[in-house]
């Protein structure tokens, strides 16, 4: 028996069940494989030994569609980093022993910097010790886009569509009074600012968008923030800005920490805000204006009902490529996307080893982002713009999105 | 000349448009009216007479389709409200001059409570004063869905729907872990309980939904609260709560005052947080295991990439109403609707003195309400339902929805 194993890490997107149905489908249309297991909650589930034979969860092609617009991983997920191979040699031990007991021929693991970690530890463990029938590929995924050697991540487009639609919905709802006013939405990103660049995209459909952007690369300072705010309202009542939550000040210290060490609720305790809050509190403080903040939230990274159907597509496509490399013999590998051409746009779909990828960030570049550290750059929009592209025909059941359940 | 004047006030909704949208193209296939006019920032704008030709604006369907897929008042809003009839009397002189010079003979206002003051005082003020030939009518609007008089407000819908939609999939998004976690969604509502009520239709489309509904009509007891996830917890880890931003304790005072009234920051300046964040402080302490809380924020109102299709047509059609009122005459009315069937789903649309409506406030009946207070009656789920169905085919440009500018 040649058996294959999938499963989810890290955290949730609107697209990462795409790729596992990607990848499934592939997989179910292989003669090589026998069985298609998930895991459940990730590398977490292997240990556990948490199974489900997925042929008898997934029947037709609607099912297929359904699990493809179902946000967040439908195999569940966990926070788990495998150890050192040398001195945590027995977790491996008990991960192989779990795999032949199972008949597990090939693993696909979905996820981020850290899921490829694993992918990279189990993928070395297996060569160093001579196991070669059993073969471990990685399939990206992201919101943060943060992952090195491939061109987008997968769940990055459909965050983006999310967030753009937002703004231009923000927009609107603060042009509507003619009394000055700031909005200021934190967007997710500790240390990577694309999901906040995405807020420029607010402005491809007629939009003015947001009024200033502040990515988390640049060094972000105070005095200069109220500055810009100032300069904008002379210009219109009405101003928007989005941030990063991980924007920091000159020292490297998050704009959230350091404001706010001292809050304290009326029991003593600690208050936790984000960067918006705290900026909400000093514009609030130093202009004296109407002032509010808004979290993106949880809602960016699951909000699968404005999906982008170029991001769902090639989610899935990728899936299809990390199964295709593991039926090939390929371990070790990530599946990536490479862009052949932006005008008109075209991906090509390949795999590069995974120790390229493993615990590695990739940053906006500084050249994409304005020298006053407010705004983005016409390149930036046009890498974005491609990745926004096309709806998914979401099927609806009594008036809401209809997901799909794995477990 | 016989001129029309249409205005929008109060706080922005996803359907506004669409009621003036209908009572646009009522008033421009009428004989009896010259001129359509938009005042800008609601009766405001008539004061500053900032107006703009609507005929100019809107030339084709198309262009009146993306108006009733565009979010937040179209001609702007205002939060004014006319003074007393005896003492404020050149306020209403001001207006009624206005209105000649420019021949307005039929005024429209769309809002909710506070706006239907104005249609009320308005009206009065001409019947008082023998002037019968300038025509006053309103037409509702409010996600709050606190109007009386009519079976559910303009705007409730899509908000609901979105409401909806977000907690299922917010739903997706806390299941993926197998770690105790309480996410606390925190819903729009000083008053009224009907937005945090419709996080209950989650559970349509097969989801769990909310764990916990916490609307602000009844008492809330934090005690109770704690106690309420605790259960929860002993049948599944991952526990999503909703909750009203008007919950307030036995003695009327709102949670998120009491509370955090001591909240200060680093600097010594009060902390304004939700009843959300106020609660997920307090599960922190008491309950010690990972909480957030999450705010549904200004996008709950301005959603409109998915909107409710019932409630996009039924504005269209109450904006049409009024058109008609105020074009047979029937002056210091409200357009409303009236439930005659729920199953089939089927309304009439009609009309009641607007004094009727101005200043009151419909809130959530107690026996739609759990008796725990903590979850909302099958009686509720079926009052709501119908109107979140059916999507709005929106037209997309760039990867975004397309918005309609009047000014």
């Amino acid at each position: 028996m040649n058996n294959l194993l999938i499963a989810q890490s890290g955290g949730p997107t609107s697209a990462i069940n795409a790729t596992i149905a990607g990848a499934i489908s592939c997989a179910f249309s292989s003669k090589k494989v026998d069985h298609v297991y998930g895991a459940i909650n990730g590398i977490q589930g292997v240990f556990e030994e948490k199974f489900v034979d997925l042929k008898e969860k997934l029947e037709s092609e609607k099912d297929f569609r359904m699990l493809c617009q179902t946000p967040s991983a439908a195999l569940g997920s966990c926070r788990f980093k495998l150890g050192d191979l040398k001195k945590d040699k027995e977790q491996f031990e008990t991960i192989i022993k779990i795999f032949r007991k199972h008949d597990i021929k090939y693993f696909i693991y979905t996820g981020g910097n850290d899921s490829m970690d694993t992918v990279d530890k189990l993928s070395a463990y297996c060569k160093e010790n001579g196991i070669d029938d059993i073969v471990v590929v990685g399939a990206p995924k992201t919101i943060d886009n943060d992952l090195t050697e491939i061109d987008h991540c997968p769940g990055f487009g459909s965050a983006a569509k999310y967030i753009a639609t937002t703004f231009a919905e923000l927009e609107r709802d603060c042009h509507v009074y003619d009394t000055k006013a700031v909005t200021i939405v934190e967007v997710m990103g500790r240390n990577a600012g694309w999901l906040t660049a995405a807020s420029a995209l607010a402005r491809v459909a007629g939009g003015k968008g947001p009024d200033l952007i502040y990515l988390c690369e640049p060094v972000f300072s105070i005095p200069k923030f109220l500055e810009d705010i100032k300069k904008k309202m002379e210009d219109h009542p009405d101003i928007i800005v989005a941030v990063s939550e991980g924007i920091k000040d000159e020292n490297g210290v998050y704009i959230s920490e350091h404001v706010q060490a001292g809050a304290k609720d009326a029991f003593g305790h600690s208050i936790i805000s984000g960067a918006g809050s705290v900026l909400e509190n000093i514009v609030r403080k130093e202009l004296g204006c109407k002032v509010r903040s808004v979290e993106l939230n949880l809602m960016q990274r699951c909000g699968a009902h404005v999906a982008s159907g170029t991001d769902i597509e090639e989610s899935r496509m990728l899936g299809m490529k990390a199964c295709q490399c593991a039926l090939d013999g390929e371990t070790g590998v990530m599946a990536i996307m490479t862009r052949v051409s932006n005008t008109p746009y075209e991906v090509t779909f390949g795999s590069v080893p995974v120790s390229k990828v493993a615990n590695k960030e990739k940053k906006v570049p500084m050249e994409w982002i304005h020298e006053n550290g407010n705004d983005v750059k016409q390149e930036l929009i046009d890498y974005m713009l491609p990745l926004i592209q096309g709806e998914v025909s979401v099927m609806y059941e009594n008036g809401i999105p209809k997901h799909f359940y794995l477990y």
